[in-house]
């Protein structure tokens, strides 16, 4: 079959055939429809510092995706051929003390699709039953293919109820613009969204935003005291990974307010840590994965009701080969999420 | 000034002159603008049974209204002459174990604005400075009346989230289509109501519910069953203060769910606890009042954003003099909110 | 083997020489050292209305022990031979809707061990890989056989903090007992403990109650409210299953506090849900269950560390041969836990 | 009256004569009986940068007492000539959005009694009603002085429920200490006091640590580690305003759990956000003032049943005139709680 793969400690990756992987007692063979590429997957193309501590070559990459059961291995007892399914990339072991207290998401002994195990950017996929999601029927092949992030939204955006709240989004990469369109559904009564990418901007708009902001044409600290009567936000939802958008964050959330983190950052980061966070008495919420299956639930009940609709950020679909294309797109931030055909 | 008081024990209400409170180093003087009438007045007006054992006349009734600051008492310190104003009609009385612990909407002292303390039917108004509530511009008279009862219903949809669940609605009065646009505002994917009276139920609709169920006409659990993959709903919130409606309810929770109960029972009620709560480990609120102020602020988020709209509701207003024809139609079910220019 | 078997539709069960079960794939089979008796089945011996419609004889029964592990199917990965083992006896789906909402304690499709699965009052047992949890080593086998017990208690109590609040308990046999222990180990200020039965309020203070209450003797209410400063208490634990112990726990519950339930009825229960519970914002909690495994964690960590002492509980103790005699003290409430050496 | 007072902008203060402050409407007139010395009362001593940058001179300092109400304003209700007080020292305005919303303790126009507003070492205190706190007859002045700085560790302690959980305690001045007997009585399974101080290191042994390390001595790290089977804590409470210890605290903090961070820091802090935060998904609880009044009845409770004895905590007392005794002890770590008897 074909598929992506990271074949050499170096930059770059080849699209070449490669054979299937065996289907064990407990796998599920699928056939994938459409895949997504994440930022991971960029990363691992640019062979970045993060990507070399990590991952070990050669690795088939991806891990959102779409498509059909071809076939189950004798002890699959709740997936059959035929269903339409994605996975949670994080591949719990189930046996650990995080595992077994409900914190699957970090789980000791985590495996990462298209990271430590063979992944979705390719023509078929093994995985074992127990990370499967059966789709709704009523979420088409392109959103499905990107619930997986889609739950990293909802999980960041939920920590607390955003409803009636205030709330500043940092970030507008494709997380953080499925976090404006989750908490516009939610009730947020205002959504401030900052990015330096005016592109970004005008999808978060579209998404929801309230007020769209570009930090490097003004100083968003005033506006948003402004447009808060002064009391700064309840809630900040940091994507960005940039210390100086986090500090901006901390600087304009409500004494008592919550900030949920997910943006990953390049290096160790500075706070003020007296001033923003201790008198200020506020809570930080690190945030990573998904709650399993709690946050696909969530993330299904919002698209197959249509009350997210992430088409807005659904910029660009090409065929599988085209994928050096799609990740262009990203490195220059002139995409939302970019879809792929298998 | 013109009031309507409750004069006598027995049943009725008169419109008739008296004078105006006075005011006390920290009380308020309001010229009403706006009331409406809540469902409490009614009974006083019938002098129900618990009318009769809650209720000493002379008393001028009312709880829900809009007014602007005429004078204030010496020590008043944060709302001055002009201010537009509603008011927490559960006064405190800031000292007891409730109130210090952050329950003062269940305070051991509390007194009831138009039950215990002379209300908002009337001209003029002196309160506390303390319960009182400055309206936001953004909130037109009609809506800021009836700002107290939105509150009750803010409480019981958001006891917890309701983003992503499915929920049902139990009695469509004013309260249950209040909490029907705030569970819709609030990212619900699926709303059932349920209401014998069709005239209500229309207003559902137009309120946000996805289905509009009267069960005098039809089982509603199969349909509520069929609705949620039969796994019943996550979240019932009762309003109907009908023993046969609440078991509905605990019958179509899903285990693990939750229900909030504001409805107001004729008796004791009888439920099945161990098939319906502690096998289903249900949790369930009891709730009363409004937490002040936090309610509020939710509240004059969602009206003044515009969030919720609160129009279908409001569906009748007369001058105050014809009070009498606005409880005909609430005892009748054909009305949502009535509103009297006082 | 030999085993307790519920061999008849009738009152009544035999000791009696069965097969032991075979091992699937993912199976484990385990050799019962010590075994603990549950009123479940008191209720199934004697063949009670619940037994009646619940249980297919014949079924080995029994649900708390605890055991080695003699041998292991080809897909067990994480117990081996000679592992000390007990169980969850909540045998979940692990694919429903709870299951995968961190509900597994409620699954739809739940099998209770000793109930719809052959049990543990025998000498092996045959259990799936998923429910086992293996015993830490400070726990002597006559307190790890009843961890199961221990779990529910963990839940009622642990369903909100008791830190530094007063508890109410009403009930006060083996669960019971356990939560008073576990209350008092929680910081609980003041722990009340009401039950009819002397023999087990005497083990209540052992376990530390502060107060111990007849409630056949006199009225419990007036002596409650003098201990709270006539606030009543901030927590009911009802574990009776006695619809007057309950209207008595919702009367004296502060206003504001919260009630876990655990308790089963024998009907429908009457409640007066105004004033009890919707005037006074109650929070209910039906407890069923454990969480699985934190309630695990919560009970393992509690009993190594000899915070909790639940030796006055353990009252006697039998070869299993006498089972009938345990069973006769329960129900005559002679006894605290009676404990059966295999 | 004598009085404690910080006169001029430099190292220093004066027990000097000064007059009695006027009483208003709403204030109250307490001589005091006992006074403790905070941390902050040495640093104002010092004068140091957070000093000059915070308080204007003359200031009479001190902020916990306990005290006899001698006097009341016309328009004080619930107190009375003779009760026994001490008082929070967060003076809140009670109309910000903060105060409105249930967050008095992060008031925006916060007022800090004995540096915005004159304190308690002194032989009388003028104080506004709506900060007071009646003593509970059975706690002792001794103790009842101390109650605001024990409310920090309730605050700390109680951000979660610590039952039945591991927790490492970083910094053994009195608030730690505090917290290491809190932890002990609301059911810690674990506790782990960490502090360069021997002697603050003895006392949490008195106070129910089960393992005192001293981290100049030996790494911590692997301690934890071992004494947790290689999880980590689930708690870390950070009261040292060390940045090293904080990152020691994240280091070992297992992945899902939680750390409530009150210690004050020199300057802003570094963060391995990604590897401690982001992907092990801690929430992070900044820590500061009292929950008003919920925090002094979980004080109260906790103190007035013995559950938590601060004797070994309260190691010096002397006469007012020797304050500086006990903050030279202070500086140098040679003691728990320095108490002055007024």
């Amino acid at each position: 079959m074909k598929a992506i793969v990271k074949t050499k400690r170096t930059k770059g990756m080849e699209l070449i055939n490669v054979p299937i992987a065996q289907l064990g007692l407990r796998d599920v063979l699928i056939k994938v429809t459409l895949a997504s590429i994440c930022g991971t997957d960029v990363h691992i193309y640019d062979w970045t510092h993060w990507a070399r501590n990590r991952l070990t070559p050669p690795r088939i990459i991806g891990h959102e995706f779409v498509g059909i059961v071809e076939d189950i291995g004798n002890e699959v007892t709740h997936v059959k051929i035929g269903d339409r399914v994605s996975a949670e990339s994080h591949i719990s072991c189930g046996h650990c003390y995080q595992c077994r207290n409900g914190y699957s998401e970090v789980c000791r002994n985590l495996k990462l699709l298209g990271v430590d195990y063979d992944g979705a950017l390719s023509e078929y996929l093994v995985l074992p039953e127990h990370v499967l999601w059966k789709n709704d029927p009523n979420i088409p092949d392109k959103w499905a293919t990107m619930q997986e992030p889609f739950g990293n939204a909802i999980d960041t955006v939920m920590a607390e109820d955003v409803s009636a709240k205030t709330v500043l989004i940092l970030g507008a990469g494709p997380i953080g613009l499925f976090a404006t369109g989750i908490a516009r559904a939610s009730g947020a009564s205002l959504i401030i969204v900052s990015d330096p990418n005016n592109y970004r901007l005008a999808i978060s708009k579209k998404m929801g935003a309230h007020m769209a902001l570009n930090p490097q044409k003004k100083d968003i600290t005033p506006l948003i005291l402004e447009a808060t009567n002064n009391n700064g936000v309840d809630v900040v939802l940091e994507f960005s990974g940039n210390n100086q958008a986090l500090n901006q964050g901390l600087q304009t959330i409500t004494p008592g307010g919550r900030i949920s983190i997910l943006g990953i950052y390049e290096k160790r980061v500075s706070i003020d840590l007296n001033k923003e966070v201790i008198f200020k008495k506020i809570r930080i919420y690190g945030i990573t994965g998904r709650k399993v299956f709690s946050s696909w639930y969530k993330t299904s009940s919002f698209l197959s009701s249509g009350i997210v609709n992430p088409d807005p950020i659904l910029t660009h679909r090409f065929p599988l080969k085209n994928y050096e294309r799609g990740m262009k797109l990203m490195r220059e931030g002139k995409c939302g999420k970019v879809i792929l055909d298998v």
